[in-house]
């Protein structure tokens, strides 16, 4: 596209406060955009910034024409309004497909979202590319948040799976998980998913980072999924290991949005 | 309201070409809104109107402080987009809750949709009004369209209900259906799930409404539902009926959405 057209797609990354995992995240989808050529652009606010401030970095953005995707890194200081603030981003480049606009053309038949959640985007992708069969299966999410479990299922809908969604209030979960032929967690509970919840073959998405206690380890803690990876992957036909599963699938497809969205405003196909 | 702020609510109807249904459905409308004293606008354009032309009612009508509601009758006729159509409509004044802004609230957790689709309000109302519990059930849609299945599951999920969504490519959807506490049809298929699709004691509601011969009608043909209620009456708990079910219960959520868009606008509580 560079060479094509001279355009060099740009995302633009707006952090407030110091929360540790937040500026990892943040960091690593800036590495992420150097490798790939992407120019990243970075606004990083104190946590006692106002609104305002937040809100006046993202029209600037929203104005400037080498910015093709908008992202705000969450949580937000519990002192502002997250949905003010992701409402505020462009649709043209609302690369983290939070807008609620964005969110119902994705439920709906004959609409196309502009960008898709990378998140669950990168779940689809990991089903794609392992040639995982869709269309007429039986899929269980479990959890129902806006940036995963709620646009997975939409996701997975749309390629006619047939979708059951499992949360908080689900009496006993495990029956309607041991019934899919995919299952995609997002609850954030360290090893949930027991062996015994997943159907012989069943193949299983991770999408959890929970931290557990690990005595042995310098930090003192170590990363798990949702799923009990030791008995799951005996059961399963195929399962994506925490870390380094979905994780990266999601910095991929904000790569992938974000050139998507330069490519669509300069009409360049 | 009237009584109180001078103010009496107003619906405007559109209605293109001349599908005796649509006719019907819109004459219904307009006696409805006389009975409970909401003003009705009405504009019947021909089948060959061009696009511009309901697009150009439309924006009269969004501008109108007399219209608080805006209801375009479906389907358009094949030459318009119905997509431009529907985004047409003022969000404020959407009371079919078809904008997908509304319907990307409906799905989300935390946001609140300005208003809900007539038929599935419709089929929520029905559940509180018998009192059906809904938290923790299993509920099973039957049918994902953009006005009845969709947002349905989405508002069945909302009151922490886990829904599961039945639909074409689904393989053995009476297994799943005979699953659920409570099962919303609304596929179109006269009398598609028999007695043994469904749990003794499961609460039903069919949104079908088909045309089947009937040789003895003077019409030649009856209406029913999408589930045989001769069968499932004697296993579930409480069913409702075709006509006469879900049927009236849209147009007076219509009435209601009206109502509340009346109010909204004129700050009126």
């Amino acid at each position: 596209m560079k060479e094509a057209t001279g355009v060099v797609p740009g995302l633009a990354v707006i952090l407030v406060g110091d929360r540790a995992e937040s500026a990892t995240y943040v960091r690593n989808k800036k590495k992420a955009c150097g490798h790939v050529g992407i120019n990243s652009f970075e606004v990083h606010l104190p946590a006692n910034s106002s609104e305002e401030e937040v809100l006046k970095y993202i029209s600037e953005f929203n104005a400037d024409p080498n910015v093709h995707g908008i992202l705000v890194q969450l949580p937000l200081p519990s002192h502002m309004n997250e949905q003010n603030v992701l409402n505020a981003v462009s649709m043209e480049k609302d690369v983290d497909g939070f807008h609620p606009l964005n969110i119902g053309q994705l439920a709906m038949r004959d609409r196309e979202p502009l960008f898709v959640p990378c998140t669950p985007k990168g779940c689809m992708e990991l089903l794609h590319r392992y040639g995982v069969n869709i269309k007429g299966k039986r899929a269980v999410v479990i959890g129902r948040s806006n940036i995963v479990g709620m646009p997975a299922a939409l996701l997975l809908q749309r390629e006619d799976a047939t979708i059951s969604i499992v949360h908080s209030r689900t009496s006993s979960p495990e029956e309607i998980t041991r019934q899919a032929d995919i299952v995609i967690a997002a609850v954030g509970q360290a090893n949930m998913l027991r062996g015994n919840w997943i159907k012989p073959g069943a193949v299983v998405i991770d999408v959890g980072i929970n931290r557990v206690e690990d005595p042995t380890s310098p930090r003192g803690y170590k990363l798990v999924g949702d799923v009990c990876y030791e008995e799951v992957c005996k059961v399963a036909s195929a399962i994506t290991p925490v870390p380094g599963g979905v994780g990266p699938m999601t910095i991929a497809m904000l790569l992938s949005n974000t050139l998507a969205s330069a490519k669509r405003i300069h009409n360049f196909h």
